[in-house]
């Protein structure tokens, strides 16, 4: 699948790549487009020619970092749709969270106000959430459509998945309640073995 | 139950009350100490006395909301484990949002950035967590004694019902999708009759 982010020119996939690398080292609170052109090598006037603000860049990174895991996601994609649907929940949800997902999952938390009234934000979240239900719902429609799967409603199960997946990383980014990621995690596991398997 | 909320003084009960007006009647995003001051119909210095910033007021006010919130639920919570569920569900996840609802978990959504590096954010994030789950574990809990749920482990169940909420009230906040509550809501409850129930 080809997608907006293979369109990007050499510089704009290396400011990407830059604001990448310096949300991993420095962390969202630090971030900024001098630190993004120090990663990049190139002066601030060089991002400034291709986004006029921080939020600009950021919404493209967001972007950015959708088409490449969902990339990821299609490629480790196979023919057993209930290990790839595990497979898109650690994904997502990961037992461990590395720097570089914290990094990733906190600029999702650290955006999202500004989503709650401007719309250019408000349309790059519903997009993510648009392209997640659906790789998650593709893969049920597989599993249902394979017989491995019970005959449940693709498009309800989606957005179950899909809600407790947000509401869980959300809880880990922002509370102290380590365990409550493996128990919700541990229940959705459940959850998909007796509704949608036996 | 007596709640730290019963424990403060009246002119910050007011302060707590004006703080719930100023944001109903104005949003969030034009929320600021000179228009609580403004509701409450006192001077700045007033808030400043108990306050130190409007970061902190709205600290205290997360905490008053939910004592007032736990304060409703319990009053309502009868002797109908189901009945008590889906009022708990129903209430945090409203089918209509109404504009004081909105306004409120708004406030969840723009705080929720500072829980990522503010410990005392944080702490208030984990005991809004913490108490939500323990009313529905609680209410799990009564209608396994009282053989109307199956045998369920009652804290997984409370975190995936508390995910679920969670993750479906961001969505509706920052995203475009108005059918997508719809179909979690449809979704959780049918989850809660299928494993809880039949």
């Amino acid at each position: 699948m080809t997608t907006d982010s293979d369109a990007l020119g050499t510089t704009e996939k290396e400011i990407m790549h830059a604001t990448h690398r310096a949300l991993v080292n420095s962390g969202y609170a630090e971030l900024s487009i001098s630190l993004i052109a120090d990663e990049l090598d190139k002066a601030k006037s060089t991002i400034y020619h291709y986004y006029d603000s921080k939020d600009d860049l950021l919404i493209r990174f967001l972007r950015f970092t959708l088409d490449r895991f969902e990339a990821t996601i299609n490629t480790s994609i196979g023919d057993h749709p209930k290990e790839d649907l595990n497979h898109i929940i650690t994904t997502l949800l990961p037992c461990q969270l590395t720097e570089e997902k914290r990094q990733l999952h906190s600029v999702l938390v650290t955006l999202s106000p500004q989503a709650l009234d401007q719309e250019v934000f408000r349309e790059q979240f519903t997009e993510i959430d648009i392209r997640l239900t659906a790789i998650i719902e593709n893969t049920v429609r597989r599993g249902i459509e394979a017989d491995v799967f019970r005959d449940v409603d693709p498009t309800h199960m989606a957005e179950h998945i899909l809600a407790m997946i947000k509401g869980t990383m959300y809880s880990r980014l922002t509370t102290n309640r380590e365990a409550a990621t493996g128990a919700a995690k541990a229940s959705l596991f459940s959850y998909i073995d007796s509704h949608l398997i036996s």
